[in-house]
């Protein structure tokens, strides 16, 4: 089974959000999977998703201080003319990376306990986010 | 032809081990595949899986020295309940991934001469680590 | 559908190279996937491919200034046998990955319109690269 479908995410501020709720809403068809895959993929440059801490909104923060200190605005930057937000942004972006490729197990996420999916906003106004996933198994 | 299987990684000390061998004789299977795909999936987010030189022990010794030194337990960390080793582990294990997709040629992944799978604990008392593996090919 | 492909790609001195059109140049298979994955995986350990703006060279160049600042050659390496840049490049590598896993839609990779594919060069003179590409679908 091949599936691919669109999933918007609504604009949120700059920083780290979890979205492993609405992404498994936004596909019932991982019920019918016995084994398989999902591939999500974020269309953007300037944001990313990855895999962290899905209960202490302190562990989220921590990871939007530590990245602003590691990819700060005030550095020896060329490409300036998007915003002092937009080459860090385009950094951190490669750091963490556009995709995620997840385990499906009998029909769910095969997540360990402690994994949330994080959508990484690194625009101050990036605007809604465009995920592309892709679900195939049996 | 899917196959999904759990490897159980013994506990190891902070640092990045090599895990090659460990993980290709846990997937036998993998000599049944004349092309596909060898997803591994660390179920866990203060350690992660890469791939790197699969030779010099300074190599590893070297990653521990640059990771630790970029991502310090001295740091304006909020979340530190779990201890100084937690929120270091947790971006460590972001920047490196918890997942690789590795290709599988005539019966064997498809490494290159020097590419070798890296456990990457971050914890220093991290314990065993679960990898999902999902073997996909014909 | 599964292929398997080696795509050489050119020796590129260090930096930050936009590779989509060669990729997919030798990738005409494509077309015939209404919906499918196209994984590429880079054989080495001291060059990774990315994903990030296809448009401005001044993201690329800011790529890396900020790569050669984080993870520098003067630093407490002790594996320095094949040259300063030999570390830093492992480091990097690992930092943004040895592969990419990107969707395929009606015949194309279903990139974002500000996305193209980036091959990371580390090493001073890496020399020509290869890249395993795995494409399924159907």
């Amino acid at each position: 089974m091949w599936l691919q479908r669109e999933i918007e995410l609504r604009a949120r501020p700059r920083g780290f959000h979890l979205v492993t709720d609405e992404v498994v809403r936004a596909l019932p068809e991982l019920r019918e999977l016995g084994v398989g895959l999902c591939h999500l993929f974020i269309r953007h440059t300037s944001a990313s998703l990855t895999l962290n801490e899905n209960a202490s909104p302190d562990v989220r923060r921590d990871f939007a201080t530590w990245f602003d200190h590691a990819v700060p605005e005030d550095f020896a930057w060329t490409h300036t003319l998007e915003g002092p937000d937009d080459m860090p942004a385009h950094i951190k972006a490669a750091l963490l990376g556009p995709s995620l490729s997840l385990p499906v197990s009998r029909g769910r996420l095969a997540l360990g306990t402690w994994q949330g999916v994080y959508l990484c906003e690194h625009r101050d106004r990036g605007g809604s986010r465009t995920v592309l996933a892709t679900l195939q198994g049996e």
